[in-house]
């Protein structure tokens, strides 16, 4: 089978840093791709397929593609649109379906997490039963590196470094205010998984270091061996520095973040208001007795390319890159892996993993990389991250001091089908 | 007058990214000294002092005193311990000159804020009454930038820069996914003075960029505005990115986001911040209707010496090293200020204003750097923060992927006077 026309690439979900070094390795590599014609993107991933909002790569700066490399967030526009199944959703994929028809789009690049890869997925099932000759590649995406079948997700090693250079830094600022600033708690993303409060560990570098203490979602919390925790850490330095993944429960479904049933009340039963930092803060202050400061970067955690991690960004690039090669040899249905070689020094290949299969999976931290008290990290988890956090990213600078980030024009493609009617 | 003798130096108040390059500059240019013997630092600020908790400089490693230049925080130890007058805190003040006598400790370098120079002040009339021979010189130091004397103060341009770098890359985030995450509240520093929030706009370079808003202590917030202001530009871009300063109040002393209890007040009896990103999102959602998120960095965005500005880094190494200079030829009394040269490029020479002026004095955003509507700024802001954001700072990168920063080993001096009787 050889397949000749256009592509479209687009992104879904949240953005991260390198999320447009993807995006620009789908784009210089499908350049250069005899089989693929034009290169479109869909503004705001999925969504911009349904709304026939697709715009021409091909007419941007070739300035502004390159400049993707050292620009955050997704600068094709992304969306949180999720399709479900094909009985359920059939409109919106025969709607996909029909938008790539009207302008032979025959190759489709979705870079995102699992709920992309499973759309994607869904679509190269219907395109088959609806003979419309179609390749779609998942190009991997999430700084919660929870994708199955990968060794870890583009995005990730970004994250880890920015977040525990901030970790770093903060903590250094706890260390210098101690005698009146006495504890710190950071909340980092990671709603199921905790790999981004899990990779704060390499910050700790000896007893001094921040983060004293780091709290994941797969092991239970409880109030009582935080306070306990917290009350060691003070005697033994005379501060605390905290990291809490967003998504820390009990273990039976209740989140610290939702303020239901177990951490609804203080031990005064005042009830405890705002997210995972602003309430572990009220336990520090009532329960330890100690004054207690929070940290909350929220979006620009995920987006901090003007400190992103080298190695990161190159293997964002690679998988978009790869995932044109393979299309351009027929492969289709599958997503972009990376494969970590073993041995001493840090080696990494790409693979290959059917997109039904990362669709499914989610990959949390497992029991041998955090440590036995549950409130730390073993050596194992800075041996896997650490290698994922070398490299600086070179920032281009205007002349005001700050960067400058590609932001494209968006020639929009004229359009050929009538409005969608379903959401 | 000539002196000779040994100086101590010390750091107080919240910390900055560049405050160490403060004290490199002092210790450098004091090794380099002939009338200036022993070189000692304060743990702590002036508690080290009360506390005779000094350690000598002269036994650190040479190459941890140069990374001074590139750590955050206040590597000597900072406090918020607050001096009251003469009259009222005589006895701390006795004890200080104890302290110094003890250790034949002529030069007092205090790197700080207004509290700071007037603690400074205070010292240096007690010591000529009580006819110790002692040099004092203020080194100034605030991210606030709210210092009188002296046209900025080292430690703003580096956390403008930073933040401002955050509100980019945050505010892609909300452009990419307007389609769900349609605003989002970003709070940052300055509980008096908006020079920080105010810093933000430089960031705004198009009606496109973040951030939309910017609301400063220096104009009466009301929430019939905001939310007027929130729906226009909703309305204009489909999504808002704001910035607000944690001390915005309604002009009557009323503040956005004052907090009650145990821990309102810190020890020199100012209002505890905090909060003001949660109250606003609640506004936005309620009122505005949309999804909000927020940001609030807390102490990460003073201690961001990963992408500090190196202008900012030079002059607060400046300003200590020039201290130090006046200090050796016999000046006392003073803090070194910096002066910005007329003409259409940046340049800025120090001089010199009494610690007196500095400490009574305080320096709000004035009403020509504020936009008519009261939330962005104008021009003339632009100009006169940008220069102050120039250049990077080049971090030291440990094998671990994380940035190397400087930690004293504190050879503590032997204890020679008896413990002070009161806090």
């Amino acid at each position: 089978m050889s397949i000749k026309g256009n592509c479209i690439v687009a992104q879904s979900g949240g953005p991260t840093a390198v999320i447009n070094s993807s995006a620009c390795g789908v784009i210089q590599e499908a350049f250069k791709t005899d089989c693929i014609t034009g290169v479109f993107a869909a503004h705001n991933g999925v969504l911009g397929v349904l709304d026939e909002d697709i715009f021409d790569l091909t007419r941007e700066d070739t300035e502004q593609i390159e400049g993707l490399k050292r620009s955050p967030s997704s600068a094709l526009g992304s969306c949180r649109h999720k399709l479900k199944s094909l009985d359920q959703s059939r409109a919106d994929y025969e709607r996909i379906l029909e938008v790539f028809r009207a302008h032979d789009i025959h190759f489709f690049f979705y870079i995102g997490g699992n709920d992309s890869m499973d759309t994607a997925h869904k679509l190269s099932i219907l395109a088959k039963e609806e003979a419309w000759p179609l390749i779609v590649m998942g190009v991997p995406k999430t700084i919660d590196n929870d994708l199955a079948c990968t060794d870890h997700c583009p995005g990730y090693g970004s994250v880890a470094k920015y977040n525990a250079t901030i970790a770093m830094e903060a903590g250094r600022d706890t260390e210098a205010l101690y005698t009146h600033d006495t504890s710190t708690v950071m909340e980092v993303m990671g709603r199921n998984a905790g790999w981004i409060a899990a990779a704060m560990g390499v910050a700790h570098r000896s007893p001094e270091d921040a983060p004293h203490l780091i709290y994941l979602p797969e092991i239970p919390f409880t109030v009582e061996k935080f306070v306990a925790d917290c009350k060691k850490v003070h005697k033994e330095l005379g501060r605390i520095f905290v990291i809490a993944g967003e998504g820390i429960n009990d273990g039976e479904g209740n989140y610290v973040a939702e303020q239901k049933g177990t951490f609804a009340k203080d031990s005064f039963g005042h009830t405890q208001l705002g997210g995972v930092a602003e309430t572990l803060k009220g336990i520090i202050e009532s329960e330890v007795g100690i004054k207690a400061r929070y940290i909350k970067c929220g979006t620009a955690q995920r987006n901090g390319i003007h400190f992103a991690s080298r190695t990161d960004r190159d293997e964002a690039y690679l998988v978009g890159q790869k995932a044109v090669q393979h299309a351009a040899e027929g492969t289709t249905g599958f997503m972009v892996t990376l494969e970590r070689k073993s041995g001493k020094l840090y080696r990494c290949e790409t693979g290959l993993a059917p997109l039904e299969e990362v669709a499914n999976g989610e990959k949390k931290v497992p029991r041998e990389f955090i440590n036995d008290e549950g409130n730390g990290v073993t050596q194992a988890m800075i041996d896997y991250v650490a290698p994922l956090m070398q490299g600086e990213v070179e920032i281009k600078i205007a002349p005001d001091g700050l960067p400058e980030y590609t932001r494209f024009e968006r020639h929009n493609l004229p359009q050929k089908c009538p409005k969608r009617g379903t959401q």
